[in-house]
């Protein structure tokens, strides 16, 4: 059975990386998006969210599978006995930092391949980053993120802004 | 009337955005220097500074008007029945996130075009964030910035270096 | 009057061309499509067939001019007392090159100015010569071009055709 | 079955695209090189050497086929009834072209996806192009092309430096 | 005396930065490793032991001098008598931002020149964040810094665990 | 002595390569500039002519020597016993192209380093192709060229035009 594991924060979860998923699903027999635990940028959505957000929009695809990791991905990669990274490429700046990845994960494990697909190109403008300052600042997501996490951001903004006037 | 906003953080403005505001009047009946009020960046001068040492730059100009903004810049640039975002380009890295904004600006108003104007290959190497971190470091960057910009900065250093020997 | 000169091979026109145009009349009162006459490339479409293309594909926007030009562009957009050159930007290595354009064009005649615009993210892939590559191969390009250049196309991939095999 | 098809000119064959193949060979189970019958480029090995030379270079991998193709791409993967095109991908300027050509194959037919994959950073600066420029000049390649493949250079290099001296 | 100096942060030194200073010692009489004392980023080794480690890894080039310096790059490169900023270039991201800060360092001192080397391909992929970030989680950094980094690196993921436990 | 090799085909050499020469003289004993005698692009000027306007750019330096080359680069500069050879980068996709011949130039011969200089902000748009198109154009390129190009690139001009019209 061919294995790829789709990594990231998925903070949150974007209809740019279900593209990526619904590519990815053409060409193995599982993908596993894996989310990671610790990581040191300062996310909106705490990790049971995030997973939760990633499993509700991925439920339509009974070949995918969303789990938590923590520790080195290839390390991870290989207790699930997958062969392959997935990666998603937008642009030119994403190609180099990915490249600087797969190349590291290459020498920390031969037996692992990077392979990377590309999103429609109407996704091609669409980060987590993005769709969070636009949430913050009220403007409109719909159609860039899966229902629940439209409204996950309307809940999340809305509790921030309560706090602050608090 | 045709009008349009040019969008940033100006801290402090420098002759690069002097540069392309020059070449902008060209093509608008009116130029709005639109200052971003919250940001996630930290700021050397507070926005009041910004905002005066902005209008100082572009007195000479009777068609540029500084404005605050805070939300939506799309949401500004409508009230101000705008037509279009300027914004200038230097680098490939500039490029790249510049057409995801510009995408995200389409997406959320389709009725606002983002146009890009090139600076004065002599200003292709400058930032604010270049300036500050040679004027903190008390390098010369005359000829970069507006003379008020230039004294703004030396005064902001100082006032800097007294509160550390304290 | 605000004039914006759009120049190119148009070999042939496309929807990515049309897409930029569409912005561009926006913020000009007359647009001015100009195709060069003598040029290096080898091209599909004779002078004559690509300013037909263009007209056709225009036809529906008053505020457009299809015009010939020969020599320098500045020259030429002098003539017209147009004030910029339109140009469309889609990847990093179009951006490099439009770049040593735009600074050579601004030092010929440091007056015009040359403003670029980004195409819709659907259009991020197209080129004539791309479309060139897929109809010489029989593939389809409905969609991506004019209704008037796809039969063009089809007309001049046969009679290709039929050259070859007499 | 999941077939992959890995097209190109192949002229000829490096150790690059070899380390391309040897990692696709992981993810399907069975890989197609696909060389270009009928292309623009000026080929210094004719299409039966070009396929002669991609036979020698793969016989030791039983899942990996070479055939040739002519016309569009998508139509050849379908015959075959492949999932997928393979690409190589090096460099940033690699990377926009190859989006190019992605967006435009699913564009042609949406049920094939195009999956990219990084050759091995010691072959990064590798090209058939560059293979080529330094045999001419009688430079070494050893290590950068099969074997069979170096030879073919030298014969080929000979053969021109004979017809020009007669 | 031809003097270089190959300024940056070194925390801590790879072996990327050794590859590029073997290269550079052909080129200069003396090449100075410059060690900024204060910088915005926050490091994982101190500066003593960021100098420790950079003086182990160069003490068998006798040509090498590891030196600290604060303030203005150019001002410490005045008052070595270099002639030359030396910087080792990896990626197109790098490029664009060596060359901000090239520009910069030209225009605070014309008579001081950057010149760029590049790493051997096998660090192409390499940086001292990534390596932190892969020693972070124990994953194997052998081969890619010098040894006693390797060690340094090892000892100080352990305390910062301890520190946690407690 | 240290010696460094300028290679290319100088079709005619610019103000750009002059300011690139100039910076060079500050880190080598003797410059050559190394101009290319059989190569693949459809040169203006015939090789003599080449060699004549770049021995005139370069006379008033008495430590800069013009040269003549055939065959691998790296088997020339061997010859003159050079220790590197110098670049000069302008863009992005200079710095690929570069980066791949330094690469092999690099495996061919371990020996010789490749240095990379940027040439000042005013000619970073300047290329041979881009006077070439200019001056064939009639355009003014006074101060992008030396004196002598300027008058060499008229004559050229002229004497093409009266051959078509003959």
């Amino acid at each position: 059975m061919r294995i790829g594991v789709y990594p990231g924060t998925f903070d949150p979860i974007t209809n740019g990386h279900v593209d990526i998923l619904e590519r990815a699903i053409c060409l193995f027999d599982e993908v596993i998006v894996a989310i990671a635990k610790d990581n040191y940028k300062n996310n909106l959505f705490s990790f049971e969210e995030r997973i939760e957000l990633a499993k509700e929009a991925c439920k339509a695809f009974p070949c995918i599978r969303v789990e938590a990791f923590e520790g080195l991905l290839v390390d991870f990669v290989k207790t699930q006995k997958a062969r392959a990274i997935i990666r998603g490429l937008r642009a030119v700046s994403d190609f180099e930092y990915e490249f600087q990845l797969a190349m590291m994960n290459k020498r920390l494990e031969s037996g692992i391949e990077t392979i990377f697909l590309m999103a429609a190109s109407k996704y091609s403008f669409l980060s987590s980053s993005i769709i969070k300052q636009v949430a913050v600042l009220d403007g409109a997501v719909t159609g860039l993120v899966p229902i629940q996490v439209e409204e996950a951001l309307k809940l999340k903004v809305l509790a921030e802004k309560n706090v602050k006037e608090e």
